[in-house]
């Protein structure tokens, strides 16, 4: 049944359509941090952010379906219901950060961005890591170094080394901070020496894609100095680490300490429905807004301003940014407790976590190995998957529901299959 | 209220936010065609698409509602909907349109379209009209003539004229369809002399945002012929033309009468739920898909897949493919019945219309008088807007059960403000 779904797919989808897992999943039911597949088999999720607030919450589920029924309509006529949504959402944000973009994906929210960054600075050269994405857009896309860009990448984008917590930019964990940002300053003097000028630089503070290295707060001062004193932006994609995730702040900035210019947000804002933002200072939205008449005929309707109100009260009413930080704690000392020959690192940041396998001292990523424990891990009825830049690093990112006892039936699962596998020669 | 509610939007989306209507409406509920404000007043709604089966259909709310309490995950775990979706969908179609990628806005799909251009020919030189939009990505909105973008024109972009009833292309409406594709083939030529090769061409099969010319069937034939003489091909953008509203046919490239390489599909598709899609051959899916390994978070998605299937079987059991052939006929003859010393051409296509006023013998466009007629429509409960280079074309463009005696009343409206209107000097 499932080889034939597969052939459906390719059918109706074409080729290389992404699957997870080597015999993917038939999901067809979810609540809370549950999923159920066509046969009864009931998995936990320590993967998905999307389902932010749990599976199908029932208020989020109730919010969207009285709003679709009373009015779905664009923002062209008058509605409340997007303004208190934005009022709500930047009183979450300091730096000033009061105006926001209503869209649909955090592709369009990051295409935007950076145009905003073109708009203020008249420059458009960019900078971003070279082992992350931000979308896929065309204009987006070029930043993704993990899906090359048709056509090949652009000349106005530069790529700098990505943190990480074993092979550190520079070569020493003490000096990866001033090292990042001397490739920065370096890829700045490319762009003005091509011609491009420099606009600014989006990345995650959560490093999420780049495989979670567990940066200190103030990582990124002394390239936020490089990038301000340029002229440049910085634009946090908050798509992952946004609304709570962190545990110890709501934003990943906050976390990371530093004062974006722009932030981006999508996926778990509205618990699954399509909806993503823009978030900048008056100055900047001011100047994107002057030089394109942005309209997006779906962003910012009421249904969705009604599940992305429903889900920030979620998140306060049920303390999930708080279920995040302790949650977190308890699931880093079992992390720091787990012992296998070829476990490298463990690193948790808030609801994120990963474990990171490599096969030598020379830190030769141990990819199918992580590959087969995932495999064992969702034969056993946890949904989690791979990340990092050889896909050797464990990697879940739970909805914020998860609990102490979610946790400790997933690290029991961690060491029981740890226990089981088989070291490579 | 009004006024302090856009402060309010000023404060928090910025400048130049777009707004209908020089005193905007607050619309607070929907059902069928029929809109209503927060003083209760209610509104026939003759201008929007979006809600293709009429505001709040009670299937359409309720199959959100039941897939988004059973299970709201991405593709990359095996979903029967989205599939089941495809297949209806692409059955829709000829010309070998059999595959779709599911994204969530026309300017995602369009985005997409320009890449699968490139991938199919290794080119990125592309044409589009002087007076269209397609999207806002920074990609797609190098081909919206209304919206300049950011930075300017890309080389790799041309223009070519729009067709127009009262200002043909070439001078006179018989030559028009050759003059528009004598221009574009042109513009081939530029784009090869310019070193960016010839990838296609993408327009609206309505040409719905140049202002609705009644071109006849076949128009595009020598257009065509001159694209495929060129190794590039056609994107056909349905987002306006699609489901149903021509009336005669499902889709606007059948109702011109040709075959596009592409078809792109939104706003209409889920009766306002955030879906849009690219349907392509295989050879042309296969193109893009083995060059950029694309997936879309919320695309396809199982809430947004109901909401798609639900609306494809609402539009046949309710017969509005059928009633907008029905109405359309007949508010084609209470048009042509309209007279007014400024009135120049009236024009339709399926359920989309167009009343273009000018000044004068040289065509000088009436764009006040007409922007004058919108506000004394609004103001008698008929919701409605202008289209066309110039602004002068009234723009009728209901939902799909919009039925005669909606037309008759809508008719009446307009002669009664007609009989009203002043006439400028």
């Amino acid at each position: 049944m499932t080889e034939t779904m597969l052939e459906r797919r390719a059918r109706l989808m074409g080729p290389n359509v992404p699957t997870f897992y080597r015999t993917p999943v038939h999901i067809v039911k979810g609540q809370g941090v549950w999923l159920w597949d066509t046969s009864g088999k009931r998995y936990l999720d320590c993967y998905n952010n999307v389902p932010h607030v749990g599976h199908c919450h029932p208020r989020v589920v109730q919010a969207i379906a009285a709003q679709a029924a009373e009015l779905n309509t664009h923002t062209r006529y008058l509605h409340d219901l997007v303004l208190d949504y934005i009022e709500r959402l930047t009183g979450k944000l300091g730096h000033g950060l009061s105006q926001a973009i209503m869209v649909c994906t955090g592709s369009e929210a990051n295409d935007i961005a950076l145009r905003m960054a073109q708009a203020v600075t008249g420059n458009t050269g960019i900078i971003a890591t070279d082992n992350t994405y931000h979308g896929n857009t065309s204009a987006v896309s070029q930043l993704s170094s993990r899906r090359p860009p048709i056509g090949g990448r652009a000349p106005n984008v530069r790529l700098v080394p990505a943190p990480d917590n074993l092979r550190p930019v520079g070569g020493s964990l003490a000096g990866q901070a001033q090292a990042f940002a001397d490739n920065v300053a370096r890829a700045i003097v490319e762009l003005e020496a091509a011609g491009f000028g420099f606009s600014g630089m989006m990345l995650c503070p959560a490093f999420a894609n780049e495989g979670l290295p567990s940066v200190p707060k103030g990582f990124l001062d002394p390239t936020v100095q490089v990038v301000r004193a340029a002229g440049g932006v910085m634009i946090a994609d908050e798509v992952q680490p946004g609304f709570g995730r962190m545990g110890s702040d709501f934003w990943g900035h906050e976390a990371l300490g530093f004062a974006p210019d722009i932030v981006t947000v999508g996926k778990p804002m509205a618990n699954g429905h399509p909806v993503a933002a823009v978030l900048a200072r008056p100055d900047v939205m001011a100047a994107f807004r002057n030089a394109f008449g942005y309209f997006n005929t779906f962003g910012g309707n009421p249904v969705s301003a009604a599940a992305c109100l429903e889900v920030l009260q979620v998140i306060e009413d049920e303390g999930l940014q708080h279920n995040a930080a302790v949650v977190s704690a308890h699931v880093m000392a079992r992390m720091q407790a787990l012992r296998h020959p070829l476990l490298a690192d463990v690193r948790g940041n808030g609801m994120f976590f990963g474990a990171e396998f490599v096969l030598d001292d020379a830190m030769t990523p141990a990819t199918d190995f992580v590959a087969d424990l995932v495999e064992a891990l969702v034969t056993r009825g946890f949904i989690l998957n791979r990340i990092g830049r050889a896909q050797n690093t464990l990697k879940i990112r739970p909805p914020l529901p998860f609990s102490i006892e979610n946790a400790d039936s997933l690290m029991d699962a961690i060491e029981a299959v740890l226990a089981e596998a088989p070291v490579p020669a």
